[in-house]
């Protein structure tokens, strides 16, 4: 490995100080070894890395993070290495180190009173769930990469998942924080108080901020009681007009009620059921798009069946679904959720696809799905638009796969093209570019366009103000200043 | 008036160019007319301005502060001038203005399918529940001085209430945000978007700012469904320990249900029963101590009184409760709530008193109930403590009241005494010591010893990077920087 030394400390005395500090079996530095860590699980970005340090506590990252403020040495925070936008990944540099926290992986503690989890930022969210689950609680986040993102990731890029719509993103799970700041103080904000006005919302400032403000360690996560009963129903629908008339029927009855409100389109699900084996459309006829709905209560004798059959049936004749079928097991619930969660897969194999993880307000999702459809038919015939998603929050995966028959290079060559001509109707509607993924270093070029003026220059004033070396994660979220308008 | 010059323009002509902006209504500079602006309703602080500012617009606002910004005049926003600690109160120099937005007062629009309201920063948070009400919604945020409060000030302070453990507090509620920022720069982030990772959380850093990193203009609150079942009931218990397992039961069933749960003393009760008329204890016996449970649900037909009667009736069973009433009507409903309301006016009859808005998590009120009710007993021996409030999100007003027959002036000599015995087992329980009021002015000198070392270190870097010559209601929140341990 050729990395260039520290401007203050040559490597080598660098390494020796990394090494006292986290013993070594907490820091990798063969190019071998370091590998993994600087690239992403998408194979996007490739960086190198001085170091791997993984600190087994509090302690040892906030005399890791001293030493790099004292030496200019960069941190990059990684968690599961989950990101969709290299928000993890190190340039190329060789400059800078990976701080990964997974050593510190204890569940410290659930309480029942106050329906809270005390959860290190090494876990990964899938062993915080049963951890929960087993205490008699459900911890009300899912994600897709939960059984590697840990709850470190999953705070930093505020992660969402199919049930925002009822309990929230990841911000509004977090009560407590630990967090080792750019200087490496410890901020002790280990609390479990709803209610504390005492100064500025610093808990919500770094949920949120992909390891730029510093490094989140240690969580007080809200739990909920576990659903009793569970109902799911997949819908057919005209068009997601439809789907938004079904949206506010259930929740004008009782939002609560509401776990989980996904659209598909027909094109979506003619690829998963043609594409994945042991899949079908368990309807009788193929509609233009199907929203799977679930309902859950922790109420006991909540007799949500007869419920969600009488609100679907009111739905049915008011015409605003043209079909649906409820679950009738767990199998059966297993089953719906299959046809979602098999959009990805299905895509892929249908050829090379574009996606765009978009959101705008509820009300607007059936003009962003009409728009973006017929701009992107408009920019290439045959075109596939698939979207689907959590309706329920507007956050739409607008994905688009290639017509039929084309080259899948001729395809993706135009992918930047229709990615523009995507966002163009998102920004019209006052929608986000990134919904769920957060800016990484993929998109900061998108923020003086989407979030610029007066919103950009705050980002950047407190950035300058907690990491003024800018060495927290650097080049993720905040373009370089060149770029603002 | 005397008012010292703005440092680099006489004050005539700054009074000319703010007229220019606001025109001549717009602005009040005589000292008679000014005063109302100048000390605070419950009559603690007195400054002086040297203009009370009412812009019409953002625009205008946006124009003011870049005035101030370049003539380095400190600017006070005002609401509905509810502050319990002083926040919105100019300080005694007469070199502040005070910059109330009551003039931007309209609802701009109700979305019922996103259930959001646009609304700008002058309206009392009663019109906007009002408004909300007659959209068929429920804006779910209720404090006792709505009437007065502007949306302005209730996201200012981060609002909480009653209702805080089912919908969270203000900071929950609102989904997008317009403000103008110290340097005039305007904010636009009026989004009514649930799912938006692109950059820090700007709007969760200004609410609960107390006005100090900028002027919130106008904001999008979320809506939910006006409540279909409402059923409230008083519940005798022996102590805190028992109020918590009742919680537990009901939080255990269904928490969505569980709108209000608030603690009162035996020793409060009395207060009211015997000082405020036309209220009586509806049970039979006295108990040492009550819990008035408001349950509600948008749910038709949910059988709302049925499914109390039941839990209730399991809480009796397993001896957690040891009597209930469940009202029978409207009219008992609010009788109920006198109860629970009259709590202060009654300690007021009873004498001097001294008021602690705390809070502990909610696992630990009992034991904050048990020892600081010895403590200050032990400290004035006749003392009556009579703790109530919000124990379903752990905040508990602490208040104290005199001994009969001790001189009011005597007693109020020991305030201090109280308060710290009080805060001292608070902070040992990691509570805070200030649940919903704020800071203001009132209590920025126990932020160091509460919020210290990397907490307040960060406060105090984003005020100075996004208020860096510190005329953003200056003298509030913030300790200056000599207390500083």
């Amino acid at each position: 490995m050729t990395a260039s030394p520290s401007p203050t400390l040559a490597r080598h005395d660098l390494i020796a100080r990394f090494t006292e500090i986290v013993g070594p079996t907490g820091i990798l530095t063969d190019a071998a070894d370091t590998a993994p860590f600087c690239t992403d699980w998408r194979d996007l970005y490739h960086g190198r890395a001085l170091a791997v340090l993984r600190p087994a506590d509090t302690e040892a990252l906030s005399r890791i993070v001293r030493l790099c403020a004292e030496h200019d040495v960069p941190m990059v925070p990684q968690g599961g290495n989950t990101s969709m936008v290299g928000g993890a990944t190190p340039d190329g540099t060789g400059r800078e180190v990976v701080i990964c926290l997974s050593r510190m992986n204890r569940i410290r503690n659930i309480d029942p009173h106050d329906l809270t989890m005390e959860v290190e930022a090494g876990v990964t969210l899938k062993a915080a769930q049963e951890a929960a689950w087993e205490a008699g609680f459900m911890l009300p986040l899912s994600i897709s990469s939960e059984g590697s993102a840990q709850i470190g990731g999953v705070l930093a890029t505020n992660a969402g998942g199919n049930n925002t719509l009822r309990y929230g993103n990841a911000r509004e799970l977090v009560l407590g924080l630990e967090a080792v700041m750019p200087d490496g103080g410890v901020f002790h904000g280990l609390r479990r108080l709803r209610k504390d006005n005492t100064g500025y919302a610093l808990r919500q400032l770094l949920v949120g901020s992909e390891g730029t403000l510093g490094f989140i360690t240690t969580a007080i996560m809200q739990l909920s009681p576990q659903p009793r009963e569970i109902v799911a129903a997949l819908c057919a629908v005209e068009d997601a007009d439809a789907a938004l008339k079904l949206l506010g029927l259930l929740r004008g009855r009782d939002p609560a009620l509401v776990q989980a409100f996904e659209f598909m389109s027909g094109t979506g699900m003619d690829l998963v059921t043609s594409l994945i084996p042991a899949t079908s459309l368990p309807l009788e006829e193929r509609a233009p798009a199907y929203v799977l709905v679930e309902l859950a209560t922790p109420r006991p004798d909540a007799e949500l069946r007869e419920y969600a059959e009488g609100v679907l049936g009111d739905a049915l004749e008011a015409g605003i679904i043209t079909d649906a079928v409820i679950a009738e097991s767990e199998g059966q619930r297993a089953g719906l959720w299959k046809l979602r969660e098999e959009h990805a897969e299905a895509q892929r194999r249908a050829g090379a696809s574009v996606k765009n993880d978009v959101s705008v307000p509820v009300s607007h999702v059936p003009e962003l799905i009409k728009r973006a459809t017929a701009a992107c038919t408009a920019l290439i015939p045959g075109i596939r638009p698939a979207p689907f998603g959590h309706m329920g929050d507007g956050n739409i995966h607008f994905n688009l796969v290639q017509p039929e028959g084309m080259a899948p290079e001729a395809f993706l060559a135009r992918s930047h093209d229709i990615m523009d001509t995507v966002a163009a109707i998102v920004k019209e509607l006052d929608g986000s570019f990134s919904a769920e993924h957060g800016v990484g270093q993929l998109k900061p070029y998108m923020m003086p366009a989407w979030r610029g003026g007066a919103e950009l220059a705050a980002m950047r004033h407190i950035k300058a103000a907690l990491d003024p070396r800018n060495l927290m994660n650097p080049g993720k979220v905040l373009p370089p200043a060149t770029q603002d308008a």
